[in-house]
């Protein structure tokens, strides 16, 4: 049986559910033992901690010029102490020049079968992968399971389905045949899928697997060769990925280089060169939004971002106060406000929110707000689980700066305890009150655990700053709570014009933050936070190229 | 009936089409009484004729500030004297703007059902067009016939199915219902297509609605509203087609302004204050490539260009030399060499073409080619028909400078006698032979009837130099000639990866000039050629964004 007859019901599954955008997952989300084994867990912690001081040797690409590597835990600030090969760039694109050939000729359902097949292995991995994402982005233990994890390979395996529904889009050959009066022209037709050449994904220091697998999937299954250049601060996650997938390469005879990791460190950076090299011709870049538009830019490339946004929550009349308020305070609070997902700027009429039991003022939906956020970070059996850790020093030092803005700190951040990690650098949210005059402030991305209140005149003031922001700005999320239904459509239009999804009146376990494979399209690329979006069918068909050639029958 | 409902049945033909990539036409591509009518060529020409010196008065777009116009006809060398009226760059935006609203809202049903309509009216005036087409273009009567009427709307018709069938890829409304152990999550989703904005389509001098209707057929369809600039050269035949979709438009209370006609004269171009406005999402663009460059390069666009390319022929063996000199000579001949896809650099090996019958040496080659144009361009009762006129001076001029080029000039260009039009603007091919060392006098856009005779040490540098060429500097077609299946292999794979279309052994009356709607994708978009394709899933897909919202299941 080959790979892709192993793996058809799966891709098949998977084709029919990008369309019918119900609920669907391949691999399942909690890591319990129900799920995977008793003893997994412990399994994968032994192999990360065995890991650590050493080099990574479990790549299929030897003859590296030096070996190199600089994770830091953010839980422990000290350094992991894993090696990875290093290669000049000059030799990666060599590689990929050498491995392109069977690649690009293999089939679709070849390249189908191997990938998915690779995700399998990856799944065995699942709880390493874990431990390595908590310990170089500071994610809960339950986050950098599920996003690196199962979500992570959710959202490949939907790239690999997008991309063989494509392939196959159109037939390999047809018979034309032109009636033309007293005879006929026939021609034989032959259409050809061509993959662009060599695709390069950058990716982030914050979800190193979620944000970078689409990319490298998309990239193999429409038969380009992946260089892979993890963010130097979170490599282990993706490393392991890529081992993965090279073992399958090669136990199906194709070269492992099809897929590459390209480590560097922090001072020698290698982004640019490996994005200008002209043998390059895909990039997929998550990151912040000066250097997404100067790879954007760059002529004779076709370039896949996710930047920078500022994601806005507009707040017009709730069902019930508190329940929105804890919602929203936990949106906040998750992986201390460190997601691309994640509300910033919180739009509160002056005059107060509409409610079944009359107004709430703009200061008491700001105290329970408060309340919110402080019974779920102060909560020790909770919050450090919740809020994770704080992947850049600077992300912590922004939220400090964050106090002295010329607002009303309504909270201020500090430092929670983390009972395994004593060294764990922490940042609880902090919360300020800003007039809506204040725009200069509230009109970019602060990145980390803030929050803005920003008190506006009505809703309909904070329909036109939401959808400014996301126009001007770029937004990947926006949060709404309306019991009008002429308000929520007003909402629903004015963001569906600045190409943001809204999700509205959202109580209980279910948050603005997330976006599911399968479902939920992450990034729409209709304003500036970003050009692309996982996974819709121009993230896979902007990879190959359409050639038709013709030929008289005989 | 709606009209969706009218259509329904060619619109989902249409699709099938698409996707099959068989032979299918809409409309009928011989001017015959039997498909048209007795009356409508001589109605359409008396029609043309009295527009001739008057002003264009069917538009649905009053209020114009001043009127103009500077037509030529290549076959009188006069002016047409029709004017249009003349808006400002703010008006036509302004304009753009307060229709855009309603027609993003209507439905894809409904849109699809009054852009099909159009597509009918503007076949009533197939015969209007066609003259119109001859006296802007210089094109013959049979290919302004066909290319600006049955042709293009067909090419139209598969912009409204490949738009059609892309707004109804993703499902308006889905439930996600998420089982999480101990109770389920349930959403409501909803999905919407979003137009991008106003929309911008350039056309050319030389097929004004061939290279326009998709464009413009293709944003429209997508909710987007359109400002159709034509080149000042050549506007009455997409004026006649844009006052057709204005008539179905107002039929059916919607702004005729969803689709204005933005006229300028040389002396005052609005082509970059259009494309450079901030309101401006899409274009669409035919034309020169520095220009085309240009375009592409504008930040916060989508822009979709056809440019320049320098098409190449390889010859390497051939079933019958007549038969294909014969071909080729026809490609060269048609329309004096002015068509995008047509031929300019042809690859013979010094060692001669393999056939049946023996090698055919280079010279002997060059002797049938040249034999074959001169049979063609000096019958009196074709050659004017096939050749048609110069559009442009600069093409006669530039014809005329390449008899001078650093090689032996084989066949000279001189002007033909047109029986109707005693002051047509003429020129038969030149042809001029050059050593494939020469590289910096083949490597451009020759435009017009010229053809290059390049010798080659063998098939194999024949290849890498017309890959070159495509890779380097665009390529639109390719034709190539080979008995030897290894060898037609390996032209099928070099030119694939150079993005580029091969028409092989064509013998008869069909032309690698030649790209049929419905199978032919024109352009692959992944050469210097341009950036688009007709219409490839990401044509439509590229002018709108989905977005999707979401509320918890009450």
């Amino acid at each position: 049986m080959s790979l892709f007859q192993k793996h058809e019901p799966v891709i098949t599954k998977a084709i029919e559910a990008l369309h019918a955008r119900t609920f669907f997952a391949a691999f399942a989300e909690q890591p319990s033992p129900a799920n995977y084994g008793e003893t997994a867990d412990a399994e994968g912690q032994t192999k990360f901690n065995t890991q650590l001081g050493k080099k990574f040797e479990d790549l299929k690409q030897p003859k590296s010029e030096t070996w190199g590597g600089q994770e830091e835990s953010p839980y422990t600030q000290e350094l992991l102490g894993v090696s990875y090969p290093l290669f000049s760039v000059n030799t990666l694109i060599e590689n990929a020049k050498k491995a392109f050939t069977p690649w690009r000729k293999s089939s679709a359902q070849d390249r189908a079968g191997i990938l998915t097949e690779s995700l399998d292995r990856a799944k065995k991995r699942f709880f390493e992968i874990a431990y390595a994402t908590m310990h170089t982005t500071g994610q809960g233990y339950m986050m950098a399971f599920q996003a690196s994890g199962p979500h992570a390979a959710d959202r490949a395996l939907e790239a690999i389905a997008a991309g063989y529904e494509e392939l196959n889009r159109f037939p390999a050959q047809a018979k034309w045949d032109k009636p033309m009066g007293k005879f006929n022209i026939q021609l034989n037709k032959e259409w050809r899928a061509v993959p662009k050449g060599i695709s390069v994904v950058i990716g982030c220091s914050t979800f190193p697997t979620w944000n970078s697998v689409t990319g490298i999937y998309g990239s193999l299954m429409t038969g380009n060769p992946v260089i892979v250049k993890p963010h130097p601060g979170a490599i282990l996650p993706i490393a392991i990925f890529v081992a993965e997938i090279q073992n399958v390469l090669a136990e199906n005879n194709f070269d492992p280089n099809c897929c590459q990791l390209a480590v560097d460190t922090f001072d020698k950076m290698i982004t640019k060169e490996l994005a200008e090299h002209p043998d390059v011709k895909l990039i997929d870049f998550t990151g912040n939004s000066a250097f997404g538009s100067y790879l954007e830019a760059l002529p004779g490339k076709t370039v896949f971002t996710e930047k920078t946004g500022v994601n806005s929550v507009i707040i017009d009349s709730v069902e019930d106060g508190d329940k929105a308020a804890a919602n929203l305070a936990f949106s906040v609070n998750l992986y201390s406000g460190q997601m691309c997902t994640a509300p910033q700027n919180f739009y509160i009429p002056e005059t107060g929110i509409g409610s079944p039991t009359g107004k709430i003022s703009f200061d008491d939906f700001a105290q329970k707000f408060i309340t919110q956020i402080n019974s779920l970070a102060n909560n020790p059996k909770a919050g450090p689980y919740v809020l994770g850790a704080v992947q850049n020093k600077k992300t912590r030092d922004r939220v400090m700066e964050t106090e002295k803005l010329p607002g009303k700190v309504l909270l201020k951040s500090h430092a929670i305890e983390n009972p395994q990690f004593k060294n764990a650098r922490t940042a609880t949210p902090v919360v300020i009150e800003l007039e809506a005059n204040k725009k200069e402030i509230y009109s970019k991305e602060l990145f980390g655990p803030i929050a803005l209140l920003i008190k506006t005149k009505n809703t309909d003031q904070s329909i036109d700053l939401a959808q400014e922001m996301a126009q001007q700005h770029g937004a990947i999320s926006c949060g709404a709570y309306t019991t009008n239904q002429v308000v929520r459509e007003k909402i629903a239009d004015a963001m569906a014009m600045a190409a943001t999804p809204v999700s509205f009146n959202l109580t209980g376990a279910i948050y603005m933050n997330q976006n599911a494979a399968f479902s939920d399209f992450h990034v729409t690329g209709g304003n500036p936070s970003g050009n692309a979006s996982f996974t819709n069918p121009e993230y896979v068909t902007k990879r190959f190229t359409w050639v038709g050639h013709r030929e008289p029958v005989k």
